[in-house]
């Protein structure tokens, strides 16, 4: 049922989804991040923490927010495993931040509709996070200002 | 496919699988940890991690080594999510240590004999992640010690 979902979050990931994450999200959609425990409720808060996520992971496959031509620090986000079923659909990925592996997965629950109601993300290992955790409180605060 | 290894994983986990992470595991398995990079190769290294882990984490449903009466600490071990297909399994779950929250996943995979041939753990959020880190070394010295 999920794989719809899905489909249309690849197709927005590159750019080609009309409507974007206003389409895809549910309004009262929750993020759950990999380094805060409080979850982040409804879509313009869900929408900022992607785009920042696109915006510090993006890059082969850049995700919305990602800066074109910025270079090696952005390169390689990949997702290298999807395992699907029912409303719920966990996609693997990899990617490289200033030259550090960043492994992780995003934790996707969707409605009966399709729309994305949760969405969580883990990553690894530990020097990983701490880097992220860097790098987004930075992006967040840009976009706030 | 991987249902049948995830329902024998599930077993073991009560103590109820003959046979244990010997018969669940392939010799080369590959276990990485939610901490370091570096993936810990071959059956035995990854049963001492499982079983570290288990002593760590463990709680309502222990995984093997956990101590019995050991208290408050590992209370709370429960899986909230499975997503299989295929030879993919992805186990959420959640648990608590010292009173902290901890939610993380377990990413199999297994060959088609059903033996796990991959073991993955990553954890959320930012601060789960540095208590597991000290006290998974601190269980780890005890079993090597």
């Amino acid at each position: 049922m999920i794989e719809q979902t899905i489909a249309n979050w690849h197709d927005h990931l590159r750019g080609k989804f009309e409507g974007g994450l206003d389409a895809l999200l549910h309004d009262d959609c929750v993020f759950y991040s990999p380094v805060v425990f409080t979850p982040q409720r409804g879509k313009e808060i869900t929408k900022m923490y992607l785009n920042a996520a696109g915006a510090t992971l993006g890059g082969d496959e850049p995700r919305p927010g990602a800066q074109a031509g910025s270079g090696d620090e952005k390169k390689g986000f990949r997702y290298t495993k999807e395992v699907l079923a029912g409303n719920q659909a966990i996609l693997e990925f990899e990617t490289e931040m200033g030259g550090k592996y960043i492994n992780g997965v995003d934790i996707i629950t969707c409605d009966d509709d399709g729309k994305i109601v949760e969405f969580k993300v883990m990553v690894r290992p530990l020097q990983a996070i701490n880097l992220l955790h860097q790098q987004m409180a930075r992006m967040l605060e840009k976009m706030k200002g």
